[in-house]
């Protein structure tokens, strides 16, 4: 098919000083969690966007000297002629395609602790991180200034002998250049403090300096946080924010500008999870810019469709969209739209689990694209996908997350595939998930890959079957059977970190109800006790649900915070602030140590989880070491209903049957039986999709249930360059 | 000088099986956190204790196979020839100097994520880890069990094909075998589960076919959690923890049973922190053991003197002595015995710096040591110093934890070195923080460096010589100058989180102090208010002695858990625990928006830090984003005194004098002047400590102030063999 017309404003080229983009699709500075350590990952994953007809492509924070080092997240480093070569690589897969490569050099000022390096931050000022409580940074003298301009352009002169063809100047994220801008962290009294004009004196330096270095080579662009969403603390759009961009821009020392919100701090504002932002809602913020700047400009926000991005240029917000969770879902969104092929689009939910990967010091993941990071590694192509050689029907039971993932690669790589789900609708227990309030998104988890399906003609789905049993696998008459059924809440609250039930706990009373109970509509009391044994999304999903229906509702975590895992997606501030502004009782750091019923209310005894006494274990106690119990015991608490998110269990009853029939298999000619997803062990959502991909991308390895090898990247001794002390690398 | 002869126990060869120690001090099992990614740094640090002396070195954790992976944490891999190769190059710096290499072959179950790899764990049943919420393991069928043996056996071949001596069998921390010993993990109903004799079947499988395998090329040590600390849960020495030692030894399997304590969620029980544990801490969980056992034991407790490890062999509670961060702390120590140079050993201080740095994902820091992890990357050895070249004479000015380091070693390296101190004691800020409850062996700090200074006949040290004046320093008649005057508390209540001072906080007046004034005398009401806005040990130290002089405290912090660094050094539990007990309030998520003197008393109001509303920033809102405010806004309480650890400030004004009178420098012959320490940027311990290190073995430098390039450790491409797909090593 061809590209439908009205989206050909997305396709003219544009010009970024004397770079020409050859349309309007920019991956915005993404960090990947590859870094500089793993350039085969990184590279392998930016590359995969280039072919997918991307534009422009970044890379994460790229650091610019050891000074400042984002240990433990791993980022990108521009220190020496060993990131040229890697970042040469980088390009020249980049331009292979046609797109053009950018670098966000970064300075963060104290917000690096350092702690690879070792080396000490320099700030503007002397102050002390407002990201890293034990961070401080030494104040700038005007030597210093010199210096760390050198840095920079140091910085940026290596970036072009690497093939970059644009190159950041990053005033946002609180990073250097924003903190000489920032009164909240600029207090100096010099030439480069107090008015804005010598606030943005060191950026205006800089930016000279760096023009003259290596404008005539590449683009430059402002990456600027318009909004510190700080108040007048910060820099605030109707104030200095407007006021930069026209200083700035006049100057004409930028090529393009690169507009986003928010600050360090709170990052997850600006990379918002669907959960509390929509798309465009970055509108606000970007309105009025072009009419105040002559160069193109750039505005992000949770664009997820063509649609979206198409609006924002032809309403005249932005010349250029930028979508990076949108290319990381679908690195081929742009190829898709050029031809016609508009349902074939992954659009990104917004969960967020590409953040939260990063943010733990790893590689990104992502709910909707299993080969995310898998590029290089493993090899995987996300559009592309090696055709199987035997004639195999393979029957796939349960089309939850793990099962419609597995189903659609087995069905791409041309296996007879019947996908068959006990209930009338298709999404396992995504169906819930996207009740929750703000997870609506992630439906689209569900219905891309039911539209993939209804395309695959080797493909059957089969609905509204009831639950198979071992009986109807074995006479189904597949070859081969992957078992996708899924898992459940435990009904008596056991917890991994109890490694018990709580006593009195039991789903089966109406007092108390699992998640799912509570969907299917079981009766849920005014007083609600929520219980948060994963720190995921359904026990704070829960408590909101319930406190959106007018009821008191009080959340429990063994954790020093509730829902832990949701300060990995940087949902964090926004869910205490909800919880604060919904009335949401949290009680982190608390457990409940029994349940008893007092007529149709149940009594819970909570207790704190440090409660028994310190310095317990010097010596063994008689009675074997059990911990002294100090203080007051438990807390007595009346509540009309219990919700029990406390742990799941994994739905394997039909393989332990299948197992222990084993005989029959030959018998019925089934060669073998898998498990994808949950009903293998509870995970999260990514990762059980992860599980359904690689199955059907390894089926014909010899065990399928467990991976295969990968590339490994890292020093071996003797087999390379390995560097000596005598040829020490120049990054100092 | 000679050993003395009392301490000839220590040097006797002892048998590990097949393998000779030559000595009895042994580096048990440590995370340094290069892991297999730097195997230059890896390499680096444990070479060096074997040049120490040391008897045997072992790895880290060392997973098997890609299914088990610690990611964030660096640890090692033993899952392919590449990782043979690098250890074989660990392993023959070791046998260079005599010492053995020890392996601690893991896998921990569902205590991996696997972020990294992504694989499934897989553990003796299904359940949900007790460390991370979010993991949960497949159980493991007959195959499973089988497959795991098969890979754990594998491991062991490739560990003594890369020239390892000793190989562990890992029943500790939690991990895989031990979560077949322990009930708490394991609820299986078959052979391996139930009865003792079943849930140890697992172990003694394993430790069967390991011992065909590579029994007679190395020694297997058992390294077994003798009790966990959790009560009847879990192993408790008095039941199966004295029933698994005699019941394994009898098999003759095991060749060294290395015995240590605790479980993987409070590690931090076994390397336990001075503060809560003192020597020998687990001597009561040791004895006996020697009397059920026939192989040799090792024991280890936080011993960091030679007096501590020989009483143990004498009194007959062990064989050998683990000492891991001991060796951290000094790794010439057995060396420095056999020398009769016991007061050269840096003895460990306890505050497990080191762990905090694996913790969170870099390589270990030691605040005894400056050296460690930089012996192969910066080329540092503890106990050797390039001698100068240049006749110079250096002003250090204050003998705090940087300037004692920074003069030491000038001194060692040959410079004339006049060390002033303004107080009649050495030690900086250190004289107060080891007056915190627990913290008193801090204080080895100060005294291993006044021992030393007082060694090197090239520094003299002027003690209560009063504040040192920049003419004083114009005069004094230094070539060269470095300035280590320290950091002092902001008076006002600043921190970098809200970035000013809290509204009526004054440390002038009398409701209000800082640490300073506390420790120097300032008189504090019954009802105390802490502010911790570093996180570090002061704001709980000050608390801790408030409460034991019977005060009522309440400390606030903006973080999710007061005390927020300590969470790293595995002290938060106790943390906790001792607030609990001593009846301290915590209020994490708190802080002061404003102080009211009322008569004596301070008003205090109090806020939710997440008091604004969520979504505040979906529209940019009239008055330019300030968030609004929903529910109460502050909560008012009544205090006599004011406790203010919110931020510090670097005593920087003596230096900007200086530079100042920059053209007096050459006047008076004073080449340069350099800070060193806190009075450069603020920080914690190990960390303004390592700033005088590095800037005394870089002096003659072109800036001493700014580090010199060091070896880094990454893939470069076509520098080497880059795997390419084609060629994937075996790790699967």
């Amino acid at each position: 098919m061809a590209r439908d017309p009205k989206y050909d404003p997305l396709f003219e080229p544009i010009q970024l000083g004397p770079k020409t983009m050859k349309n309007r699709f920019y991956q915005t500075p993404q960090c990947n969690g590859a870094g500089q350590d793993l350039p085969g990952s990184q590279a392998g994953h930016r590359h995969m966007k280039a072919e997918g007809g991307w534009g422009a492509i970044c890379t994460e924070l790229c650091s610019i000297s050891p000074e400042t080092d984002l240990t433990p997240h791993r980022l990108g480093t521009i220190w020496d002629q060993g990131d040229v070569i890697n970042y040469r690589h980088f390009n020249d897969g980049l331009h292979k395609h046609g797109a053009l490569g950018g670098i966000e050099l970064t300075h963060s000022g104290p917000h690096s602790n350092n702690w690879f390096t070792r080396a000490v931050a320099r700030g503007p000022s002397a102050y002390q991180s407002n990201a890293e409580q034990q961070s401080y940074c030494a104040p700038m003298y005007d030597e210093d200034i010199d210096d760390v301009i050198r840095l920079h352009v140091e910085a940026a002169k290596r970036a072009v002998d690497a093939g970059f063809d644009i190159v950041y100047h990053y005033v946002a994220d609180s990073m250097l250049v924003l903190q000489f801008l920032s009164p909240f962290y600029n207090k100096r009294t010099d030439q480069y403090g107090g008015s804005f004009e010598n606030r943005a004196r060191f950026s205006l330096r800089l930016l000279e300096e760096t023009k003259k270095a290596v404008g005539d080579n590449c683009a430059i662009a402002c990456r600027f946080s318009v909004d510190a969403l700080l108040g007048a603390d910060s820099i605030e759009k109707h104030e200095d924010g407007m006021r930069y961009l026209e200083r700035v821009d006049k100057e004409g020392l930028v090529d393009l500008w690169d507009i986003k919100l928010g600050a360090y701090i709170e990052w997850g504002e600006d990379a918002a999870p669907s959960r509390f932002q929509q798309v465009n809602h970055e509108r606000g913020f970007v309105e009025g810019i072009k009419g105040v700047v002559t160069k193109p400009v750039l505005m992000v926000g949770h664009m997820t469709s063509p649609d979206d991005m198409l609006e924002n240029i032809e309403k005249g917000y932005c010349d250029i969209v930028g979508g990076t969770r949108a290319s990381i879902a679908d690195p081929f969104l742009p190829k898709k739209v050029d031809e016609g092929r508009l349902d074939d689009i992954r659009e990104c939910i917004g969960c967020n689990m590409c953040v939260s990967r990063f943010e733990v010091g790893s590689m990104l993941v992502c709910s909707q694209n299993a080969t995310s990071m898998e590029e290089y590694r493993r090899g995987w192509h996300p559009e592309k996908f090696e055709k199987t050689k035997e004639a195999c029907s393979v029957l796939v039971v349960g089309a939850g997350p793990a099962g419609l993932e597995c189903a659609r690669v087995l069905g791409e790589r041309g296996y007879d595939v019947h996908l068959r789900e006990a209930e009338p609708e298709l999404g396992g227990h995504l169906r819930d998930v996207l009740k929750y309030p703000g997870l609506s998104e992630w439906g689209r988890v569900t219905t891309y890959r039911e539209t993939q399906l209804a395309k695959l003609k080797n493909v059957e789905v089969h609905r509204g079957t009831g639950r198979m049993t071992a009986d109807d696998i074995l006479e189904y008459g597949a070859d081969k059977v992957v078992l996708a059924v899924g898992s459940r809440w435990d009904p008596n609250g056991l917890s991994g970190a109890t490694g018990r039930p709580i006593p009195g706990a039991d789903a089966s009373l109406p007092q108390f109800a699992t998640p799912d109970q509570v969907m299917a509509g079981k009766n849920i009391g005014q007083r609600v006790l929520v219980l948060d044994g994963e720190g995921f999304v359904h026990a704070i999903g829960m408590a909101e649900m319930m406190a959106d229906q007018g009821k008191d509702v009080t959340i429990l975590s063994q954790s020093h915070i509730v829902a832990a895992y949701l300060e990995r997606t940087r949902e964090t501030a926004n869910l205490q602030r909800m919880m604060h502004e919904k009335g949401i009782h949290e009680r982190p750091m608390h457990w409940v140590e029994s349940f008893v019923l007092n007529g149709d209310e149940v009594m819970a005894d909570i207790f704190y989880v440090y409660r028994d006494g310190y310095k317990r274990f010097q010596k063994p106690s008689p009675d074997g070491g059990l911990p002294r119990r100090v203080g007051n015991e438990v807390e007595t608490k009346a509540f009309d209903s219990v919700i029990l998110c406390t742990s799941r269990w994994s739905n394997s009853e039909l393989y332990e049957e299948l197992l222990g029939r084993k005989d029959e298999w030959a018998q019925n000619e089934i060669a073998a039986i898998y498990r994808a997803g949950d009903c293998y062990a509870p995970r999260l959502l990514p990762d059980a999709m992860f599980d359904g991909h690689r199955i059907a991308r390894e089926f014909e390895s010899e065990n399928p249930q467990r991976p295969q090898a990968m590339i490994r990247e890292r020093q071996i001794w003797g087999q390379e360059t390995f560097p000596k002390l005598g040829d020490r690398e120049v990054n100092g």
